[in-house]
């Protein structure tokens, strides 16, 4: 028997990759490297796969070059670098219309005129599979450098925003969900389509004098908590009510979907972050809702989440475990 | 009638794509970057795609990775620039065994063991066609980078080695040539398969005051040759008797076809440069062969193949045109 990725999945591949990487550059959302002291530049890759990442039913090529340039430049908001340069390695199908790729450039192209950088080169080969292969560059003061590491015991966890929409306006395009007020899907719509970066948010980033541990929540609020803490030897607690859901979001499905949507479903591109107390409330006052403080770093390694008394597990890839009602 | 890739092929659409980014970034092998004054980093793009760029029946996988670093590689080296980081975006169908993948990232890291760079990152996600997107970052003196534009008539023009070897060696592969002696064979074959870039001959090059034109032959000895002249405004004249050949390549498939796949073949990344003529002569002194002068620069527009007293316009794309004997 030999073994296949299949068989490995992801979890025992991606550690097994970073064998192949100094050990100091791997485990966050982009690698910093230093060109000279007191300069830092933070580099991340995402790769998109037709038919896996995006489909022509749910996203138009505008929407796919928007997002895949989002996704990037969220890498480096999660590092707390700005964005300055990108690549984009391009393989499309022969057949592929010109107008779609011009569009694609477009969804990029406007995404880096609001948030910055500029491409700066790349690749376009012929693929049966339509990938888009992003390299984003970002530039940060090593003083200001954050990392998943160093979340610390009494540490409150603050949410930059929403989480849920994302997943939902993905099943308001897939038909699986029921009529909505156009405004309300309008807006769940856009969050799948149109993810914001939160580079707005490094401003107002205090200066703390130590490192602060955060990430985006790209693969979901659940992961990245978990991964927060894993990374930093620390555990977590979840508070439920705490967590900002879109009215419009629990009016459509319910609070225990969107409470499931908001820890698994992925794609909110917000910014998780580890904060002392009295500087997470001053942050989340300086950005407003729907920012909030979520919950607390523990110093046991248990990553929970709570709803008044009731406290459970809080797994990183295992579905929501319902509370009772 | 809508327009495809397919309708506008390549030579449409890479100018046309290169819109999207500063103008003065595009047109060479890589971007030059300047994080502040005094120092510049080189990025650079490379995807290659299974069953487009490679194949199991001609390159194994250690091979494959190798040739996909050496490209990017090879790139810096075309820009002047030393390799620094890299990041590898990989694609993958699940039943992809996970020795082909270790094997895969042998061959990458052994090249930069050889010559220099660290992989800092990446992603790694499902797709039915194998793809690997390397972006590689270079360092660079600004006073020392090399680019396309700048040629001047009176210059020489130098390869740095054997044109031709690489395509051989994908013909031995393929079963198109008969029977060779083991070292010719093999030889050739690690042409194709563990191409070298030149990054050796970065530190012979001189201090000659201005910049040097140069780019690598990545698509052939002919295009690399037009594409100079085209970004210089220049012309040129080759001589096909100064084009290094390998003995045992002509002993195999004659001159003509040595000479053929030596101007047209292509991933031989070999480095063509225009230098002075006396600074030309010191530097392929010291190079050795088969490092060699094989033209020089004119100041009219064309670009002209000789041989004795026949002159025939050199094509990047057209195929080669046999000299009457």
């Amino acid at each position: 028997m030999t073994a296949t990725i299949a068989d490995w999945g992801e979890h025992r591949l991606l550690p097994w990759l970073q064998t192949f990487s100094p050990a100091a550059l791997v485990g966050d959302d982009g690698a910093v490297l230093t060109p000279e002291p007191g300069r830092s530049l933070v580099v991340t890759t995402d790769v998109l796969v037709g038919g896996v990442h995006f489909s022509d039913a749910t996203t138009p090529p505008d929407a796919v070059g928007w997002r895949a340039m989002a996704a990037n430049l969220s890498d480096l908001a999660a590092m707390g670098a700005t964005p300055w340069a990108v690549t984009v390695g391009l393989s499309l199908p022969p057949h592929t219309e010109i107008a779609w790729i011009e569009a694609l450039y477009g969804g990029m192209q406007r995404c880096l005129d609001q948030y910055g950088g500029a491409i700066v080169g790349g690749d376009l080969t012929r693929s049966p599979t339509p990938t888009i292969g992003i390299t984003a560059l970002g530039q940060v003061d090593p003083a200001q450098v954050l990392r998943r590491r160093g979340a610390q015991g009494g540490e409150a966890i603050v949410v930059t925003g929403y989480h849920g929409n994302a997943r939902a306006g993905l099943a308001i395009l897939l038909d699986e969900l029921g009529d909505l007020p156009v405004a309300e899907r309008d807006f769940l719509i856009a969050a799948h389509q149109y993810p914001q970066p939160r580079l707005d948010c490094l401003p107002l980033l205090p200066k703390v004098g130590v490192a602060i541990a955060a990430m985006d929540s790209s693969d979901g609020l659940a992961d990245a908590v978990v991964q927060l803490c894993r990374a930093s030897g620390v555990g977590a607690q979840l508070e439920v009510d705490q967590i900002p859901l879109y009215p419009g979001l629990i009016a459509a499905v319910g609070e225990e979907q969107a409470l499931e949507w908001a820890l698994y479903g992925g794609e909110d591109f917000e910014l998780v972050l580890c904060l002392p107390p009295d500087v997470a409330a001053e942050f989340v006052a300086q950005l407003g809702p729907p920012g909030a403080i979520v919950g607390r770093i523990t110093t046991d390694l248990d990553v929970v989440i709570r709803r008044g008394s009731q406290v459970q597990p809080l797994d990183q890839t295992q579905g929501f475990q319902h509370f009772q009602s």
